[in-house]
């Protein structure tokens, strides 16, 4: 049995909301909480997913439970949210997602039909994405418990020999690239919830990132990091990295690609594009004289065309991301202490 | 994408409860909603967990979610038992758990002390099952919705050579065995529900299984079926492998073990002990002639101290479970529509 640990929080403290929002509360919870008790090497990497010793080859597991809110939305509904949250990321260390488990937690009252409509994307999603459903669970709770729908999956993947990408190998001197546009998931999912409304229509890009990066790595299979920025966005991923890496990042905000529709829904809200959560991009950080390569990799598939090259890690400020603004002033991205907005995936 | 098959609901159909029971209405879900949709080998075995050829070897992987009301119960918790359901379903298909993730969704304003109670509890069970957590997501839903915690946990495994038991692989002359006392866990639930109170205490029998499991699968590896039955009780198992297997099973109805506590519990609530829950009990069905060491090695082991032999299988009436009473009649087992109290897991 466990030791019990004391309490690093007052006796009175309660989960908030932005303790699921990826952001700095996340964070804490994680390391003052969850570590603590679970500790060990494999968990203690922090990656996307475990990678996990199996014989001589190596396993990637990885889990995510899924509390989208509305179920369906502009561009996805949780069903497809489900599978390529998983499926992605396993893709962020490398591996190819083979079998994914679905849970559902069910509530009482759900019309089946709207049931049948999640089902019917799971599995058009999961066969998008090249990995089978094997295995699953269904729990009802009573009515005004839950909210129609939460779903969890869970996937395994193996990851290709010399393959290694995790959140503490960006080195000074690194290029930093992503694959497209950002923030168009959690604007799509803002623009769709109560006293919200765009004048474009913004999409979420909610997409699987398995064949992308197995384009990305039979250029180059030694990419050092690969992260996919979901909730917290590029500022929580990249902090994530330097601090996991002991490295500096510096970014040019004018580099980042954003969407008109989404740069202009995020100034009209207050937000900054860069802490907006995107499920169907990613961040690939590599030695700097493979960056055309892997860039032009990206492009050459349709889930990259939009690619670009954003910045490059440096020495000095480890575990600080700074970002070059328009104006040519320099500010620090600091992540938020939870998401903008929560429920997003 | 898939086509879209014809619902087969009327369309006002909505979730139940019992659509999350384990017994009927549980299999009418998965018959009519999941396995069309989700369809593959892999998936249709329809075990306690898949069975996955990876390489020259295989691998089970399980899921469930975890939505028990209350979260503390006498013998147990919601983190004990997310760690021995999902080690249990793999330990049913023979293979020895290895990994597990486990993830969270928690309702805002839950005490961080309880929470960290839940985690205490996982870490312990973990440990006492021989398994790493290596991986983990939180969500956080408003306040009002959820109850406090719900649990996901996902586990992988190797199964070792020689060893296959699965629910199709029942054969007439086989003999049926049960690792203890039956009904404990869902008696347990009830007796801390609101306006039931018992006389005696009753503990939830939530245990890990897969020491037991070893130690059956060295005596014999070639065990034909292992379930543990959990919702639905000992019936539905029963009644899914004589389905699955397509043979008949006759039961001594006592031969069965259930404590007097959990008798006059059940007798008080005209509920059948056979379909009560479990969570540290499994069904173990082999060959006549290996049964009395079979039973020797589950009695040798303390969570297997009170193992019966309960009965044979027959090659008539396939797909029917039929008990002797104690009066020399027969009853045919017929699975509930679902559980006699919902969230029991």
């Amino acid at each position: 049995m466990l030791s019990h640990c004391p309490l690093p929080f007052p006796p009175e403290s309660v989960v908030l909301l932005g303790h699921g929002g990826g952001g700095q509360l996340s964070s804490e919870l994680l390391h003052n909480v969850f570590l603590p008790a679970f500790s060990n090497p494999l968990l203690q990497a922090l990656g996307d997913a475990a990678v996990l010793p199996m014989g001589q080859r190596r396993l990637a597991m990885s889990t995510d439970s899924y509390v989208v809110k509305p179920l369906f939305f502009p561009g996805g509904d949780i069903g497809r949210l489900a599978v390529c949250g998983t499926v992605n990321d396993l893709a962020m260390m490398g591996a190819r997602p083979e079998y994914l488990s679905v849970a559902f937690i069910l509530e009482e009252g759900v019309p089946l039909a709207r049931l049948q409509r999640v089902v019917d994307s799971l599995a058009g999603a999961a066969q998008e994405a090249g990995v089978l459903l094997v295995t699953g669970d269904t729990k009802v709770v009573e009515r005004g418990h839950g909210d129609g729908v939460y779903l969890n999956t869970s996937g395994i993947g193996w990851i290709p020999g010399g393959v290694g990408p995790t959140p503490q190998r960006a080195l000074p001197g690194d290029a930093v690239l992503v694959s497209g546009c950002l923030g168009d998931h959690g604007m799509a999912i803002m623009s769709v919830r109560d006293g919200l409304e765009f004048d474009t229509q913004i999409v979420s890009d909610c997409a699987p990132l398995a064949d992308l990066v197995s384009r990305l790595l039979a250029v180059e299979p030694d990419v050092h990091v690969l992260r996919d920025p979901t909730r917290g966005g590029l500022t929580s991923t990249l902090q994530e990295i330097a601090r996991a890496s002991h490295v500096g990042i510096e970014i040019e905000e004018k580099a980042v690609p954003v969407r008109p529709a989404v740069a202009s829904a995020c100034e009209m809200l207050g937000l900054d594009p860069f802490c907006v959560a995107n499920e169907g991009k990613l961040v690939c950080i590599a030695a700097a004289e493979r960056a055309d390569a892997l860039l032009a990799a990206l492009r050459s598939h349709p889930l990259g065309q939009e690619a670009a090259f954003i910045g490059t890690v440096v020495a000095h400020h480890p575990g600080t991301v700074v970002a070059r603004t328009p104006f040519g002033t320099r500010r620090v991205l600091d992540p938020l202490l939870g998401d903008p907005l929560p429920r997003i995936c």
